[in-house]
């Protein structure tokens, strides 16, 4: 396992205490998310908080390892079974996307993860850090609860480029096992 | 998620009860099962019990779709932490390995998610089977109990091609939250 997931979760378990088996690969899975919340929830679906088309500023570009001013789709989501579950900001440089692809994603219903199997894309993701965070109040409406909350980025990578740029938040106590 | 895992699940948990989260996980991901082993039970290792070159018998050509008689890498493992926790058999056909890909195979003690990390590669897996099993002697020799053992199959897809076959087995027992 990458050492940085590692000392990621036990900073997080140095405050928290030790966290759920489900929180842990959560946080530390490089495989897709979507699936692993099917099998402990019941079918999740997406509810789309925010989707458009914006100019990447200075941070998106560098994430993104794009330009200044490239397109990028800007998809913010909560995935959610009988309650909200994960809340997700993704970034995608467009100019990457072929046309099929494109098409999904705008339609910006279904999960990345349902994506990229539905068009066999093989991809590699790498997280680039877990963390610790107090809740602002949109996490605080959305999950109704004001417990901390575990948070991790990472990127899908899809033919040597970045694809996908992710963030996923959760708050401790969801996933209790 | 595929409509064969959820399947595969139901009719587990039908004769064993509910499944633990760790279990619903390991048996349904398609990301690193390395991954999550080393985050649940801390660093894992593998005990290879056989890694050899054979030729390719019927079944194993029809699973990696490649002749009868092409040589495939077949890797019979242990995955450890304290503790037994995982038994896998794997087969690879040579042919469609890189060099620096083949050699790490052939040291044959490193686990495959972190040789597919290592070199960078995109893939995708697609799960074949999910199935609950009466444990053989040779499991029960190993895991040193005689539980029912939660079993599946799953390629990784690489270029389009298998790149990977494998079988995973572990008690039900073992991953309890």
């Amino acid at each position: 396992m990458d050492p940085k997931i590692f000392e990621g979760i036990k900073q997080i378990e140095k405050e928290l205490g030790t966290l759920s088996s489900a929180e842990k690969i959560l946080l530390a899975t490089d495989g897709s998310v979507t699936t692993i919340l099917d099998v402990l929830k019941g079918h999740v679906h997406i509810r789309t908080l925010i989707q458009e088309f914006q100019k990447a500023d200075k941070e998106a570009a560098s994430l993104l390892d794009i330009e200044v001013g490239d397109t990028i789709n800007y998809r913010v989501v909560v995935i959610e079974g009988q309650t909200p579950l994960i809340y997700a900001i993704s970034m995608i440089p467009v100019e990457r996307l072929d046309n099929d692809f494109k098409e999904d994603l705008i339609r910006a219903d279904i999960p990345i993860g349902r994506i990229l199997r539905k068009h066999n894309i093989e991809s590699r993701r790498e997280i680039k850090s877990v963390s610790l965070e107090k809740p602002d109040p949109e996490m605080v409406e959305i999950f109704k609860t004001d417990t901390p909350m575990l948070k991790r980025t990472y990127n899908i990578i899809h033919k040597d480029q970045v694809l996908v740029w992710l963030m996923e938040t959760f708050p401790h106590s969801l996933f209790k096992d």
